[in-house]
């Protein structure tokens, strides 16, 4: 396992030149956010994920976490320390407000750090990720009482938050939920029923923890309106905030998974000893509504969480290939290091280049919630909501693929060490291969983008996207050197274009059709979107305003991306024009 | 872990109305292996692979081998008794010559069978893989003392072989080799050195094993030329046959891999007590000549690993989503498994599609090599070599790529119970991810195919084999149902003509240019060439002359890879265009 070397040149560039810190800091909630404290603030983040939380990666990996026999859960060696030194910096409550206690920073700066923690442990990571969701969903949702007594305990990281949704007949398809909760006299339910997939569903880093419970209340309509949310702490709280005793709850047991071995993976049973008692959120029936206040903060993290372990993956390749020596230089014919051979150049740029690419297209989604949630605009706000609702899916799910092909060809340059696990390179495959999966699959990502996001507002969205991508040719048409990629993208562009009225076109009439090529879309849309932001960070290479050192290897990754990675988006668009009406649906028998 | 069902229908297509078994048997070597006896063949190898080997895949990946204390090596619960029913059967011996005690078999049906031994269990099939070289090297090289001592033990199945090769420093680039062999005065060596990644370099399942040792002898010449080749057994072995003393070679350790647990991959340490007996297998330098003899049947092998994983992940995940209920159908609203939800159905044609694709190719190329080998005219036999030497490095590297990203798609296929270990869909990307690697990487693969088979003969086998794709439309031209695929594998072929055409103009004066689109080469000229096996396929199909079930399922494989993977193709014929001089070497310090 090689040192982790947090990207922040990369991260200040496309932060101040490229996405621009401007863009929210003004906005008056956001008025001190100065480049100097962004700068700062990314420094120290930097110290802890690398100086910190990556040299526990590969622990975390070997020991994983254990239920003991008297039903607790150990983390890792080193675990609660290094969470313990997390706390210590106030990191939890970074995007939380400052009225609760947080830093109050906008979520670009949040999710640039997002970055550094799961790059350096993404197992570790899925704690405290976990838990800003609960943070925002309590936030939005939970009355002064509620917020009152776990809001400021959980943004300071003195408890955790857990989100108990899947059931064995309940993942992607909420609506069949079957967890029970019933009202009790003094105004609380009590909670039966078994959550699976729970992420730090139990764990010894805090005091307590604090279950966020889908469950359905009796008489409940069928479906998803059926469904309301409740907290459920693993000790109550009294009225002062002290913890009383333990609630009917416990992990009966944790899965055994291919990766993020560090992180407890749940299977929570509530009501063993006649019922949990949960708190609602909200009102009865709006326990789904209310999770998808959340649902755009956390693909955005898993999204991040694919940029970071192929961007960690990235330099153990890159590090292992400067070191081993293999082969000649077909240039010089003397024994050379591998760096030097076409072909390990060849991964180890797609992967540096698809990462920086998806890493300016989670940045940029940020800064729409950002302007979505805290512009004083009201249509601005709206504005920014809509592009946001189309870039996630996009974020999420092509990030968390590139997570696993990075990993993948990290592995690849190793050659036969990559197999080898104290290597390194294998863990991060392991891990990476998760984030495709949970907080919605990449396939319902792309049926999210398809349907809700293209058909329902007939393209609207995605063509005030595409006019605004050829502004940026227009803005920049004086600049010869600009010449090649913006005919490169400008093709990737009108191919999107050309494709969306296509589906427009022929899948309102066909769910089925919009299913089958609903994948491929987001990879095209993806690339095309990722394309053009790298095409704004080439535009500012060429202005000047970068350091020389970083100005050719950023060429040099936004050179591969256009005249590589495009490509892709075209393959894309032919696949979707070859994909005919029921091709898919019509074939279920022939499986 | 789902039941295994060898794709008998499949190989059976292929090798009697696709490839043309004819080919073959009218060799007379093969005169012998008429349909009749390749089906009950493929039954018969379809029961162990099914009934015995699959439900030992999970077993050996949780238990793995074991190094004990006292230095010998366990291979998983259940693992020598099925060995011993695997000898039995004779298979070992499967394409071995009658005269040495083998079936004599052609290697179109010992490919066919390989790949049921893989897809049953990949980590259990490496060990007679492995000693399926042993025996080539050994039949090809080995003295009639050596043949008579080891050959027919090791086409019985009573030894295993083991081929050491790799040393730490020596892994893709052999000429590195360091071990040490030194004559003895019996006309015997004394080998010194260590080897690793050695596969079922020590076990516990036969009596002796014949390990294969590349070693330099003193005074030889630096690099590949002062490399010799070794018989060290196990135990040594008398005039008799019966075995003696132990030899002095131990394994000092097994590798901890991300995958094939059930297969020992071994750290041999050679002469700790002074030297280690080894006999020369032919002359002193030749050792890598020797080596070369078996590489192609070994690429062949590694390359079905890839077609064989890819089979079994496709078969476990069609199997859960056939079960799985999940969200509703599109068409009626109602639950629905998910195996009718187009995106599922988009992996798993895409995962059954590729697969077989990889599998026609892999047999075009057995059998390329039996004519290579066999065929009674010497021209004949020379223009098999040169059409079985350029579709190795793509049967090799394609196969093995697809093994990985169709093992990916399997996990995705089954959603969250995908990433836990019990599934067993995991197992198959874990095991799935050395094959790229091993047996030359698949950068080597590419290197090879673009130096050696195209740029050294300038492309004129390559040539060759686009004019006898094009051929087959002629054939065909009056059947106005393959008229679409027609044109789009015409589309295919021209531009793999352009692009080869291109290499050869600028890729001669620039070796660096030439590994930086190696690898999206072969891929396209895989692409293209298996795209054009699906065609014949699709031909044979028309024409009528299979049953109708399979006919229908068949014609959906070929649909979609004419639609939905051809175009692939296409993109990396626009990668290699973009890729610049240089672009890449250069760029070292830039990583």
């Amino acid at each position: 396992m090689s040192d982790y070397t947090p990207p922040i040149h990369d991260l200040r560039f496309l932060i101040h030149n490229v996405i621009g810190l401007k863009t929210v800091s003004d906005i008056p909630a956001f008025a001190e956010t100065t480049p100097d404290l962004v700068d700062a603030i990314l420094e120290e983040a930097g110290k802890l994920a690398a100086g910190v939380l990556a040299p526990l990666n590969r622990v975390g990996d070997k020991e994983g976490s254990v239920l003991q026999d008297d039903g607790s859960v150990r983390t890792p060696t080193g675990w609660k320390d290094a969470y313990g030194k997390f706390c210590d910096g106030g990191w939890q409550g970074i995007s939380a407000s400052e009225a609760d206690g947080g830093m109050g920073l906008p979520l670009l700066v949040g999710a640039a750090v997002g970055e550094l923690w799961h790059s350096a442990n993404m197992a570790f990571a899925l704690c405290p990720m976990l838990t800003a969701g609960a943070i925002e969903l309590l936030s939005a949702h939970g009355s002064e009482q509620q917020r009152k007594l776990y809001l400021s305990r959980m943004i300071s990281g003195e408890w955790t938050g857990t989100m108990n949704l899947t059931e064995p007949q309940a993942g992607s398809d909420l609506s069949k939920v079957r967890s029970l909760a019933i009202p009790a006299d003094d105004g609380s339910y009590r909670l039966t029923g078994q959550k699976i997939f729970i992420t730090y569903g139990d764990h010894e880093m805090t005091d307590n923890i604090v279950h966020l419970v889908l469950a359905r209340t009796p008489n409940a309509p069928e479906g998803v309106k059926g469904i309301s949310l409740f907290i459920v702490p693993k000790f109550l709280v009294n009225a002062d905030g002290t913890t009383g005793k333990r609630n009917d709850v416990k992990c009966v047991s944790l899965e055994h998974k291919l990766g993020i071995h560090g992180s407890p993976t749940a299977v929570l049973s509530f009501g063993d000893q006649g019922g949990a008692t949960g708190y609602l959120i909200g009102a009865e029936g709006q326990g789904l509504a209310c999770m998808f206040t959340m649902m755009n903060n956390a693909r955005l993290s898993v999204g991040q969480q694919g940029v970071a372990i192929s961007e960690r993956a990235y330099q153990q390749a890159a590090s292992y290939a400067r070191d081993r020596k293999q082969g000649k230089s077909p240039t010089t014919g003397q024994d050379d290091t591998i760096i030097h051979h076409g072909d390990i150049q060849r991964m180890l740029i797609r992967m540096r280049s698809t990462t920086e690419a998806a890493r300016a297209l989670s940045l940029y989604a940020a800064v729409q919630l950002d302007i979505a949630h805290h512009h004083e605009d009201p249509d601005a706000r709206a504005s920014a909501q809509v592009r946001a609702d189309l870039l996630i899916p996009m974020v999420k799910g092509w990030s968390t693929d590139l997570g696993v092909e990075n990993a993948s060809l990290g592995i690849q340059v190793h050659g036969g060490m990559g197999f080898i696990e104290e290597t390194g390179a294998a863990q991060h495959l392991r891990d990476a291969r998760i984030a495709p999966i949970y907080e919605g699959t990449n396939g319902i990502q792309a049926l999210d983008l398809i349907g809700r996001k293209l058909l329902r507002d007939k393209g609207s969205a995605m063509q005030r996207l595409i006019a605004e991508m050829r502004e940026t040719f227009v803005q920049t048409a004086d600049a010869d050197e600009m010449e090649k990629p913006a005919k490169m993208l400008g093709n990737a562009i009108d191919q999107l274009e050309k494709t969306t009225i296509d589906i427009l076109a022929r899948c309102e009439a066909s769910p089925t059709l919009a299913q089958a090529v609903a994948s491929p879309y987001l990879r095209q849309a993806s690339i095309c979107v990722a394309g053009w932001l790298m095409y704004r960070s080439q535009k500012k290479l060429f202005d000047g305003d970068v350091e020389p050192g970083f100005t050719d290897a950023k060429h040099l990754s936004c050179d591969f991306f256009f005249g590589q990675v495009l490509p892709e988006s075209d393959c894309m668009a032919r696949q979707i024009a070859n994909t005919e009406n029921d091709l898919l649906h019509e074939t279920a028998p022939l499986f």
